[in-house]
This record gives C-alpha cells, structure tokens and sequence, in this order.
C-alpha cells in the first residue's frame, strides 16, 4: 500500500485572531507534484449531553453568526489554555446552564470538519445533575431548553437540531444507553 | 424572549482562497455592546453513506492535511458552483469510491461547528449500488474500504473512524434502518 501522506514544504501564517489562526502551506502530494492547503487552527472543544433521571436532555439556544441564526445545541465550548477536555465540559456546563454533575463518562472524540481544520471535539454524557447558578461568558448569550431525549431525536430529523456535535451527541446516547454501553 | 440576534456592524476580508474565505466582523451584541467575529466562509458539502444489500458501507482512507493524518471517513466533498446536494452527492460518490447508485434519500443536514464557519453538510443514503470507476480529483488521493455497518459502528467507539460528518452519517443510518424511517 502507498502512502497517501502529504509532507508540508512551506508554511504562511495570514491571520492570527481571537479564536483561530489561519495558515497556507505549500505541500508535497503523493505523487511527487506540489499543492496547496489552507487550514484553520483552532484549539480542541468539548460537547455535553446532560442527561438527568426522567431522559431528559439539556439544550442551548444562542445565537450564531457564521450561520446568521439562532440554534438548539447541546452545551459546548472550547478548552482554555492547559485545560484538560473534561476540566472544560465541566466548565462549560456550569456557565452555559448552571448545572453540576456527579458522573461524567467520556463517549468520543471527532474532528469536526478535517478538510481544512484541525478542531477536535471530545464528547461527554453528563448524568446525576444538580442545578446550580448560570454564568456565561460575558459575549456570550444563551437560553437553556430542557427537552426529553425521544423530541430531541424527533428534532434532529425535522432540522430543529442541525449542527454536528449537538447530532453525535443525541444519536450517539442514544445508540449507547440501548446498548447498556454506559 | 429578548432577542438574541448580533447584528453586523462592519466586516473586512482578510483572506479569499482557494477553498475557503476568511471575515473578521464587528458586530452589536444582544446587550448593546460591541464585539469582534472570525468567520470562515465554506461552500456547502454533502456527505454519503453508499450500503449495499449485504449491509456493508464504504468507506475512503485520505491523508487529511489539517490533523496530520489518515482519516477513514465516508464519502464526502464540497459543491461546486451551482451545484445541488443530490448532484454533488452523486458526483463525489462516483469520484471517490466509482460507486453509481440508482436509490438515493436525504437524510439530514447539519452544520459543521458554527462557531466559526458556515459550512452546511448535506447527508445521504445511497442504495441499489453498482460498481463503476474510481475517477477521484488531481489533488485528491483516497483508497476505499468496504466494512459492514456493525463493523463501522464498532470502529466509532474504537476511535477508529472519528470525524463528524461520518459518525452522524453512520449513526443516522443505524437509527432510521432500525426504525424502518429509510
């Protein structure tokens, strides 16, 4: 078997922002002759699904400009320097919908969208809830919806849900907990 | 409700590409303040989950360039200009596995990770298949592998297939297959 790897040659930082950096580098391809790929560094993230004793999941609407719309995603958020995925799920929980959480269970990790950027995603089930006090970020505006599990699957194919960690996240507890995986 | 709409207040180009394009826009927030966001403009994608009557999926190794290795993923590529899903989806199936298939449904569609881009994934199934030629693109060097649906199931919770677009893909299929929904 062939190696499909492509080996960077050059490498152009042309913006370093709040969020993501952006690089274009000039590779070699697997078949000798050189291409171009643009990428976006941007740092890991973790998603929730937070699950209390009556099946029901915890939701946030918020509003999201790249897409120009308002969407129902399971809480995420992306890790801060040093900080491990779970330190982060943990903290990202508690700002996003004030809960706190006694058994957390890491269920996997994705990249998001690998073409052209490194994102990963590690997702975890959140169970045995307490609620305690919201705090988001100070630009960051969110509204917490609670929505049995069976809706928010029943959401997921009438598009109310579309985005691909809050999609993982659902089908993937879902496939889990009937499996008696978790 | 109050509104949770941030509104554009001022938007520069800092990057146009060969496959994506990069904003940085000032926008009013919700509060009446004013914040900074990074936008990566991507033009829609589709995805395919290509089943045979044995039940077994295809799927494609590629060097992805962004992480810095072989992913194993379903089918998948970007719509080029003005393409429809179902024209791409067809087009990428062919391109990358020389799959033809004479059955194909919609099944969902999701954005990436709309926190920084808009790119929107188009999921199919694919059905009734036959096998014509691999023709993929100059710059785009995949192998295919053909594993059952369980098997693939099996690898997600292994790590082993771990992007986005094929969990969902994957997992989707599994719940409406059961459910007699596709």
């Amino acid at each position: 078997m062939t190696t499909l790897t492509e080996k960077k040659l050059d490498s152009q930082v042309v913006y370093r922002g709040k969020i993501l950096n952006l690089r274009v580098d000039t590779v070699l391809l697997p078949d000798g002759r050189t291409g171009t790929r643009e990428v976006v560094e941007y740092t890991g993230a973790v998603a929730i699904v937070a699950l209390n004793e009556k099946k029901e999941v915890f939701l946030v609407r918020q509003y999201r400009y790249p897409v120009g719309k308002e969407l129902l995603e399971i809480p995420a958020g992306k890790m801060e320097n040093g900080e491990e995925p779970l330190q982060c799920a943990q903290r990202e929980l508690a700002e996003e919908t004030g809960l706190w959480a006694a058994r957390w269970q890491p269920l996997c990790s994705f990249y998001s969208t690998p073409g052209f950027t490194n994102e990963k995603m590690h997702l975890f089930l959140a169970r045995d809830l307490r609620q305690e006090r919201q705090h988001p970020d100070e630009d960051e505006f969110v509204q917490v919806v609670k929505v049995s599990l069976d809706e928010a699957l029943a959401m997921l194919w009438r598009g109310e849900i579309c985005d691909a960690k809050s999609t993982v996240g659902l089908l993937a507890v879902h496939y889990l907990l009937a499996r008696e995986m978790v």
